[in-house]
């Protein structure tokens, strides 16, 4: 028994924490249930269900396909569902009306021979990438509404009829699941992605505004670090390419947006993200130094400490106020000024590196201080990059 | 006319490129249409069709939501799909049998009650990842039969014979999908995850086997690179992590397999892919080197030129035939003895990095070079690392 009620405890713990994590989640599962009782009214009243009778099966059906989290989803799923049933139904319609020229012998190999052909070639168009980004469930829809409307005008004579109501209720459902989505605290894909590179450039300043401070601590230390939780936040920037580009792809169905109007700048998100994550790939690096590389201070380390300092703050401070532009769509103010100290420091510990006086000096103490130096060289043009991006 | 038919051409290159690079993809789109036609034969054939009746239009739905390009894919779907009709008709039942009992006044408000309860908690549901990998599709297809089962049960009398032809029918169309998949040039997901990262490791292999000898080269023309072709096939497995989870998490449903029976190594391939990656980070540091770093060779550059030829051909090799190890699954023979070899080379220019007199050489020209060497010897515990995992 106290294995069960420990079970129950935990799960009721998970399901706390995900609705506490995004309590949109909540909404959209309320939102949900909602639609379907909007739709189910349709069977519930007398005169509303005269008028459509039992098809209004596939209005339900079509409220639970199309539903989902964002309005960009959404919009995508319901507009292709619609243009795929109505263009679909159409086309059955003309390859049932061609079937019943061959007679009834011919009828069923006229439309078996149809189905093959269609269904073949939309199920291989759906191989495009760029149908797959985009048109992939309307394609699916293609192939499903054809051969139904194709395969079910054998025994059905009012295939007319029915066409036409399938894509009645279809439209039907379509638009309940649209407006009820859009109305109640609608999530917009576009701003999920606009957060999303904010975070990502923020995580990126938070790791170097940290880094000098730990690296010449360790340094000192001659202590590992332990993984600190604001050093590995950056990870999850490394693999984030499909995720922005899903996102980018869905954010493209919400054609007008409320801060953006009509002109949408997700390519200009997407590229912000690549170089964010290019970027990323250096700090990876840099935190592979923070891991592996222990050894004290050189006296060569302490030199380059002043500008390598320098050059982390300056950076983190350019990317945090890069990531609030992105956030909140203002023109940034102090960016081009940490820029340029930037560059400065970055000339400086160039200059340092070149003019350092080796003696006789360790290599292997020199090494990994110097790869730090370079790598930091290297993150500026990254950043200067990013901060072009933004400005477009 | 001219660029109407220059562009039939282009598009008729896209789809003969689209199809010699997979002809698995034509043969996939053939087998969706004869599966069609399997299922619409139970129309034609007038015996067949007496017993079903037009509820057979689930059996044609099922078919071509369920058929998917893998076989995992399609008995995920399949097995999702019979599942939750099943457990969600009956429980569609249940609540019929509820709502008849509160009256014909009542019996709406029943109804509705349960469908917003219930089309909500599995919506809530959908959102645990752990359901959202492998059930997701279960999940909306269980809300789905629960809300056409309920919803229409207040205007159809034979609820029962309704729910029971629309499980029958879901479950005919799944295994006509599932036979047609497996029986037909079947494609394997787990084969296709298993080349995916032998694929994958021989592109860390070809790289490193180009680098030493493109960098020493370029040191010496002082020319920088032009981008060549294979130098950049590591590039895609910078972000190939989230292909590879949803390729094992679709791989699992392949419950038997000719080649591994029951055992399912799907977790251990998605372990050397995570080691194969991270290895990547470590190779991109090694071509940024290739295309930012242009200068003559130093002297010590040519000291360590030996070594690091050494160490790159070595875990080459080593690579390569990890690849073919996980391709072919039987024994590596030398792979032992080339990463003796590498280990070897790895602590001999780890001692001339140590033991290097450093004189007064220019910093600036040193840097560059023991970077690289020190990525090498970075690299080897990663190619280990890659072998114990290959190993097991």
């Amino acid at each position: 028994h106290k294995l069960l009620a420990n079970k129950i405890v935990e799960v009721a713990e998970k399901i706390k924490k995900l609705g506490q994590d995004d309590p949109r989640r909540i909404v959209h599962s309320l939102k949900v249930g909602l639609a379907l009782t909007l739709v189910s009214l349709f069977y519930y009243i007398q005169p509303l269900y005269d008028r459509i009778g039992e098809n209004l099966i596939w209005a339900v059906m079509t409220v639970v396909l199309v539903f989902e989290f964002s309005v960009g989803a959404t919009l995508g799923k319901g507009l292709n569902r619609m243009i795929a049933t109505f263009s679909s139904g159409a086309l059955g319609y003309g390859v049932h009306y061609l079937a019943t020229l061959a007679g009834e012998k011919g009828e069923p190999i006229v439309l078996g021979f149809f189905v093959v052909i269609i269904a073949a070639t939309v199920t291989f168009v759906r191989f495009f990438p760029t149908m797959k980004t985009r048109y992939d469930y309307g394609l699916l829809i293609f192939i499903l509404t054809f051969t139904l409307v194709s395969v079910s005008s054998y025994r059905e004579d009012k295939v007319l009829r029915m066409a036409h109501q399938r894509v009645t209720t279809i439209i039907m459902g379509s638009f309940i699941a649209i407006v009820t989505c859009i109305c109640i605290r609608p999530v917009w894909i576009g701003e999920e992605l606009q957060n999303l590179v904010a975070n990502n450039i923020e995580k990126l300043g938070n790791f170097l505004q940290e880094f000098s401070g730990e690296y010449f601590k360790i340094s000192e230390d001659g202590q590992p670090l332990s993984d600190k939780p604001f050093l590995q936040g950056y990870k999850s920037l490394l693999t984030s390419k499909n995720t922005e580009e899903t996102m980018a792809n869905l954010a493209r169905w919400e054609l007008w947006h409320y801060r953006f109007g009509f002109c949408h700048p997700w390519k200009q998100y997407v590229k912000i993200g690549t170089l964010t994550r290019q970027c990323a790939y250096k700090i990876d690096a840099l935190n592979n130094y923070l891991n592996s590389k222990i050894q004290t201070l050189s006296e060569f380390g302490s030199k380059i400490q002043d500008p390598s300092t320098e050059i982390c703050s300056e950076s983190g401070k350019a990317l945090r106020e890069l990531a609030s532009t992105v956030k909140k769509m203002n023109q940034p103010t102090s960016v081009n000024a940490h820029i340029e100290n930037l560059k400065t420091a970055s000339e400086y510990l160039k200059f340092m590196l070149d003019t350092y006086h080796l003696k006789d000096a360790n290599l292997q103490d020199i090494i990994p201080s110097a790869e730090v130096a370079l790598t930091l060289i290297d993150v500026v043009p990254c950043i200067v990059k990013i901060a072009d991006a933004v400005h477009e």
